[in-house]
């Protein structure tokens, strides 16, 4: 069932190593079918370099195992609690790439300091809160959790990514190859915005300027590429 | 037509790809045919690893698509404009690499550190200021308007590139192929001059180690390489 | 004698390099064959492009040389020291990966800033002291014994590595295979440490998440991967 | 003439490439035959891609060429004055790999931090001073004159590297490809000292382990590698 959907998720995994952002096992990857509400996902602590699309596993919204031979990624309760809150969601990854993970270990978000920022995002990089200890029974329920409580307020669409304070980065797209190319685009920021700080540098860019840029690529008026994305 | 410019085009764009100053689409290159006032510029939001020679767009000084199955580069006014305002600039980069859009985004120059800054910059490498609300009405073209006005008194020559606050940078030559040269240079600069001013590093280079290098490889008494550049 | 163990030695010796953790020779990796007590390790300032599995050299647990045509790594006695002091450990790795050798020549511990050092390491990864004028008598022998001080109160299971005062830093598994992975981990960590400071970030991930991280992986109740490690 | 020392000088100046010590052609490498006093040195600004063993340019001891078709590096006086001055070496390489030079354009020397800088040299890798107004004139020239009067009181085969103010690193060895091999050392020696530098580490290594660890690589007890180098 949903090949084409296994074989997508199978890619997106394989460049999150292509692309620099996981080390080891250490990243995931899965996107979400509407129509049946299926999900599939990367299994757990399988190595890149053997992984096939048959290794992939398909989970309902509950998190029951509708087929595969392998256990899911660990984190897969935060991916199915995303997508029940989202519907525009239809992939999402998570890393632990460097500079992005960074910012979450240091606790904060990544302010816009540049166009590129800007280009993808309508905002800051938001960061989610530490869970409580009451909250670590159902751990990576509740991560999915607090990023919902996070985006309370936000439009996925328009801020596709979410650090969590002391862990790592989620992103999320239409597909999982586009949720990989926004976790490329947050590393990329977050690299950028580190170095901009040990500058000096602290002055966000201007709202009209951020406004601009988002707008070249997103929405009706939109005049980025050859097509609108 | 220009079959030999859209060559250099395309190869000055994947060079960028080569020496890791963009990701993704993220960047462009352009020249001009002095003779027919016609710019080849890279086409907005292909990637890189499908363009081939044909793809590239050849507009006039007035951003007339004169050839070309593509739109062109969303940035393509910005180098319309320098090329207006510079008849010695032959070809124009545009790129966000790391360390140039750090102090870009820190809204600082880079100061002449070491004789490597001052061997190809004869000063430092300017920021040009924020656009205004008004101005983002015409947001390409006035960035070039701001990076002309940030060189009304100095001489594109001889410090062939500049920041954009918030942006990233410009850097250009006598064709695409040592536009792509300075852009690299620059951004090796800034990462050497961010490595400097993190050690402690604040001084720089006397002025008259500074003409000594810019003046070994430049001008009638240049004595580096084999031929005068 | 011991052939499947230098297999394992060499393919651990030349994950080093394609881990990115040495230079030249500047690495070592060792096992040990807890039935016969014979220990293979690396033999001293050869090139890895070289290397054999025959070159392997195989010494006691005093040192004697058993068989091997060359010298043993010059810090043998070292991994000597930590192999007699905790029968858990069967392969042992040294190196001066770039970001852990800069908290060890800062004198400093790893403090726990993120959940991917809680998956390893329950707790900071130390830093020994540096040895006394003494000490430097019988150098490399007293640099295990301090390892060994300092993990008195430690569990060497779930601390697999240790920093080196001014040195470098080793690290430790079941077999060589997994020392070597312990090592990628810790120089990864110390590497989002040293960002995450150098961000401003100070606090460390709150204990409930750590623990709740760490068992995720290991013990009894560990549901990470397919098969418990 | 001296076809092995041009392809020992060729080979050592691709290693610089391999090494990543070079940009473009902003690197060179020599080395001298002390029985004719001729010194094989890479012809200037020629890329790193094209060069063969041919192009190597044969200079004598007041830099008269005496064999090549080709300008030799426009640094060679530097390297022939630290030729002149010192009999030990026999091979002189220039780089400006980025943190050595950013200590180079900081103004400072890099102190000893730890163990690998104590193995491969017996001290701080101090830093030559600005040239003056004056010298300028024979600039190159003075550069090695500088170079010398740093190690008036140093000893040049204990301590194979020199850092120029705002400039860059020479390192030398009793060949091409020792020199290189220094140049490598003290680019890793750098970087890890500027890392240590961020940490908040202050501290040098103490006397009595950096002295242990020299002479376990060099003098009559060297007791690392194989063969005393």
């Amino acid at each position: 069932m949903l090949e084409q959907l296994k074989l997508d998720v199978l890619q997106a995994n394989l460049d999150l190593v292509k692309n620099g952002l996981v080390l080891f096992t250490w990243g995931n990857v899965s996107a979400i079918d509407r129509e049946s509400g299926y999900v599939v996902i990367k299994p757990s602590g399988v190595e890149y370099v053997n992984m096939s699309a048959e290794d992939m596993v398909v989970v309902d919204l509950d998190g029951k195992i509708a087929e595969g031979k392998y256990r899911p990624s660990s984190d897969t309760p935060t991916h199915l609690e995303i997508y029940k809150q989202h519907s525009e969601i239809g992939g999402i990854v998570h890393t632990h790439s460097a500079y992005a993970t960074a910012f979450a270990q240091a606790g904060r978000r990544i302010p816009v300091y540049g166009t590129t920022h800007a280009d993808y995002f309508y905002g800051d990089i938001p960061c989610a809160r530490t869970l409580t200890f009451a909250e670590t029974e159902d751990y990576e329920k509740n991560t999915g959790v607090i990023i919902n409580e996070t985006f309370a307020h936000k439009d996925v669409s328009a801020v596709p990514a979410c650090l969590v304070a002391h862990h790592g980065v989620f992103a999320w797209g239409k597909n999982a190859s586009q949720a990989v190319y926004h976790a490329t685009v947050a590393e990329q920021v977050a690299k950028t915005a580190f170095l901009t700080e040990l500058l000096g540098g602290s002055d966000v860019l201007p709202r009209h300027i951020a406004d601009k840029h988002y707008k070249r690529k997103h929405g009706k008026n939109a005049y980025y590429g050859q097509n609108k994305r």
